[in-house]
């Protein structure tokens, strides 16, 4: 799940970030009917069917408006969710609840509906052996979760930033002058517990990439009867992913093919939300 | 269009926190092959028709990195563009060029989309005299750049947080005692430079609230009937605001009632992106 | 009050950048005779007659430094207080009393001086019908602690800051060319929870503003003579601010106007400061 | 004046927070009728008496904006200034001027304010040979700006915070059980670049910290005997500064002795502002 | 070198941290000499043999302080210095000169002390074919300076941080329950662009971790016999790494097995800094 | 000891930014075999002779991250420890404990090592009544906790930063015009509570000083003639620090010279690590 340290370090910033984005001054609206803490309670609901994901952040944001806050889940972070669900129970500060809940319910549709379509896509997968992969098509500043729920949806995660991994793309390879003196200038260079990726166009790059020692082929944009070829070319010498959107035509396609990885953009740049609301606001007696 | 003290003191934080994002420590890739700067230019194209939008932060991107990066824009700000159009040419060090493509292209291809879509469910309006709101339903830390494009997408902005509209939702009603005494309690507390809105779900509260004075009152969730019934109740004492998806069933059925707007989450909540891409990266002599 | 969400967001990084400003590598003298942890108490002593205002903030200080503080207040917040009146008590850490003491009185003494003036104010006005608002006139980086003062003090605050009010001063409606597509372009432009409101210099200006559908005017520098003209024209068809300081005979030429409300800007940028201070620090056995 | 290096690395920061304070999303009224860059001229002007203090901070809030602002100055910093007096002119994009100004004219105010209250302190004090000094007791986040002008207006600073100087009061010297014991702690432990500093309250208090070794001697509320008495005990082996409102019945008390300093609270926390505004703002063809 | 998008986006924070740990307020000293801007020349002179590295970082710190501060270098990233030699000149505002002195120094004495003691020990290696790596044993908040060290001084990097590499230690292998689980942990959980790398102590771990298919073995503290033994059983199916201090003796025992890395952490926690000052400061006509 | 409020104003925002350093995105390897919280124990061993420091920052890593770690020490700040000794226990979820390992040792040898190193040079000044000073030639963004250990070793603190004390140079003085001049400008401008110390390259300097007042002056590279010649000039009218590396060689030198102090920049920027290490990483039942 998400990870506590994570959480601490690197998602706290963020979505104290995302709160006082939404919050400036004060919640006007809420400072005039509720002057004084007054406990309650409300439901969280779901809208629509999917896969239920964000959960420890949707509740991180009321902890961190107020530790005291109780947010009781029915359901488990991963989890299929239907219309009509009762999510879990938020109780605390009602002014807490009442001025928290945009922000959580943000991130949480968000992330819910990108698992949503990521457990979709790779349900089209299953048998196949390949693997889904997201990309660094990411919302700015929504990485850390995006790539998450990615895997909360049964994807895997491809890189996370420019900083952890090599990929050799076709403007990279035309500075270096050639696939070959590309990967060479890689070894030389990168940190050595990286793996090389080289973005192949056509199998005379494939052939290129085998003979410099790639660590990983991504044959991009490449009809059937290319990958066909590449695959030939590459006999298991490297892991092979291919690019492009995972709809079923897609998969027909490929999927009898041998390669390892099919990497998408779409699971995160977009994915429409899962439709969740907080209702039932009550005071508690 | 993007104002340049808002893009100075409020985007610019935004836009360097997603260049960190994807360069935590360096552009490993990059740095692989161009270890010194080379001058070269690389083209921004559209794949998809749509509505352009995040030209100036875009450019920015480029910038914050370079100051001498050197954006020649081919299309204006919220112009509709074609699959195949060259929108933009983009001149500097190749190193930041490759190092910038991405966070550069995830803002323009995520406000392009909520542009687009914005601009098709504004075109659904048109002739009604209904304007086209969004909400606070946004993607954490893009609230600036996803309201924007709505405005760009010919929508109009609903309040931008808590801190700068009062909106009394069913909630704020219970806890203050009902809708005159959380309207009282609005004009009681607001800065007086703030109309008081004023959520409704049935005819009841709508008296109510026209009764407590509330200068625009919403009709959330109600049928055709209800609706007239409503808008009857109101007779011209306050703005009257309607929530929902903008889809053509939806406008066929409030077309031809005398309500002043329609807001819809979905304009920057599930807008899928924009697809452009930048191609062709190569020195100039 | 000062309520929690706004205090953790909004005032906690300005309370911890004060504290960093008054230690910047740690409290010499302090360290010098307390290397160790020694509970104490100390009194807070009003030194001056005023309205008391900042308790939440001066005991945030304390809990920011060391959540186990204790902070026992006698007075509540807005209370009239005397010259040699026991405010609180504070226990804890001797170290922590001394190293936050300064930093709490200054926004104690700060914002108690604001709270006494506005009160001092709202007295003269009362009766009137007219309220008292403050302005922008704030010192850098206090804003919403002044702001809270004046309202502790019985007045109004106008608008928080530029983004959440629309306000067309003489150089906004010069730049459109005039009262009425100044407002005109606020109409089309401004996210539409907003009140419209106009600064006029004359009775042409007002009649404009009316005209145009203004929904407050402000009538500035006005004498009592233009002040009468200016009601007869506006004709309740919005609301009414003069600006200016309240003094008593401010206030005779002003109490029997039809207007609403008063604006100054001496509440927050010239009212000195509430003597208070922190007394008779003693260990506890 | 105010150094190049202490603007960019400690003011700037706390210039840009009171910037973002102003404008969380955009300046809403100018963007309504201004939404492409104009250039115009304001005119600086005096509408008070008093000393001027703060051009470099008003120059930099319109730089920080948008650097080809051209600021002209008509007077240099710390001159005497009368009402009616054309300060200087500001030259830029029309919109970076209205954007602007509030928070530049609330720097030049506060900072004027104190200047010119603290040239009236000090000249009471001339051929006394007494030195003014400010204290610790700032606005918070402001104390960078406020002791600045303390010695624009001729006044000397006290230690500048907590870290930087060696002040033991009472609550020090009980902690370490006597003055001689407080004394010799802070030698042992402090930096050695700093004077240690004792608060007495009463002439056996100024008897052991002379004998201790103290640097400098604070006599604090002693009356005009216990201060000679005291005087005549340290006979030249410490500074001496007493504490106190320097107002002109103070000074007669004090005029004659043999002390060095008096510190006054009051410079930088009551002083009101300096009545200055940005006028005629007009576009330049 | 150093590239000037890490230096923007990573860097310069971290520069302009140490440059305010320097200067909290002012710099006093040169605020008592030379209050107004005078135009002067230093000179960078050796004093002590060995490898240059931080030249960008040490002009960077004058950029930061007046872009209009000239560095004139003498040599060459990475180049051999020898006592004695002039190494550059900076010419500028003497205040930014003198104020940036120290924190300029800092990083550039800092930054050649590793560099040269990581020359000495990749020399030692010269000829056996084994590659020289650093570690994570790095003084806090200097990572990118000192990794970057390292490699100008002809070592290589090891993986960053924890965040881009995976490195299974005793402790990761016994939660997973045996180097087996372990790495198959890893490979169902790593992003897929990483090599997995495991620690080992004995050969029997060294044979699991081949059997499980570790990219990368870590030979930890084993003495030559154990050495030869694991070199054996990995018979080239994964790239082995040995830690240990570089040292002549040690090297003598390592230099003819066939091992691909050696790491050394004392290359960044404990290299003296290489003596340089800045002299003969003086104003230029 | 290392007071709380420094700890939490100060060095927080240094620890968060180390473990930040290391963990951009997540702690990949523990996340692979530990995805839930397990408690577990793991013992901190000393593996060099020396003396520690940093025990509260050791300990701070992990309760940043986790407040219910529990870290018991076997041993007490300062103390001398040796080989093989057993140092600590760290008690808590396993995940925070691996994740925060390194930086939390960083901190601890970096620290130590320091110590290590100071104790060493007090220990050769013991007996001649001089005291040993560090310098501002610290690790950038350490200085913190650099100048901290140096305490912890028995040396102590030359002035923090360029904020807290007068240092006048030879640049400051040829800036000035002259010692004299210098001098004067500093009492002139520098904040009442600080020494003026200067610097001085020969005996010609070292009269001027005496003469000018000042508090401290610096024999800067003298030889043990000059060193004399300066003692007789300065008879007494103001300490002396010599400057410079303590060896024995140096110290039998100074060791019968009446004079204050040494100081020595290798303590902080030369001293290798105290080598510690956290071993047997277990789950508690």
């Amino acid at each position: 799940m998400f990870d506590p340290i994570t959480l601490l370090l690197n998602a706290d910033p963020l979505i104290l970030s995302a709160l006082r984005e939404d919050i400036t001054s004060e919640d006007v609206s809420t400072n005039c009917v509720l002057p004084e803490k007054t406990t309650g309670q409300a439901d969280l609901l779901c809208k629509q069917d999917g896969v239920i994901c964000g959960l420890p952040i949707f509740a991180r944001v009321f902890h961190l408006l107020d530790p005291e806050t109780i947010v009781t889940f029915d359901v488990n972070e991963s989890d299929r969710v239907s219309s009509g669900q009762h999510l879990a129970s938020v109780t605390g500060d009602m002014r807490v609840i009442l001025s928290g809940e945009r922000t959580a319910l943000n991130y949480l549709q968000h992330m819910s509906g990108i698992a949503t379509r990521t457990r979709s896509a790779a349900e089209l997968l299953e048998g196949t052996g390949i693997k889904l992969l997201d990309t660094r098509k990411t919302t700015p500043n929504n990485r850390l979760f995006e790539k998450y729920a990615v895997r909360i949806g049964c994807g895997h995660n491809h890189r996370y930033n420019l900083s952890d991994g090599v990929m050799l793309k076709d403007n990279h390879i035309s500075a270096a002058g050639g696939v070959k003196a590309a990967v060479e200038a890689a070894r030389t260079y990168a940190p050595f517990v990286r793996k090389i990726e080289v973005e192949t166009e056509n199998t005379d790059m494939v052939r290129e990439a085998v003979e410099a020692g790639a660590d990983i082929i991504m044959l991009d944009n490449m009809d059937r009867e290319a990958m066909q070829e590449a695959i030939r070319i590459i006999d298991g010498k490297a892991e092979i992913e291919i690019s492009g959107n995972v709809t079923e035509d897609r998969i027909r396609q490929i999927a009898d093919l041998d390669v390892d990885y099919i990497s998408s953009g779409s699971l995160t740049h977009s994915a429409p939300i899962l439709d969740i609301s907080l209702k039932n606001l009550h005071p508690l007696d």
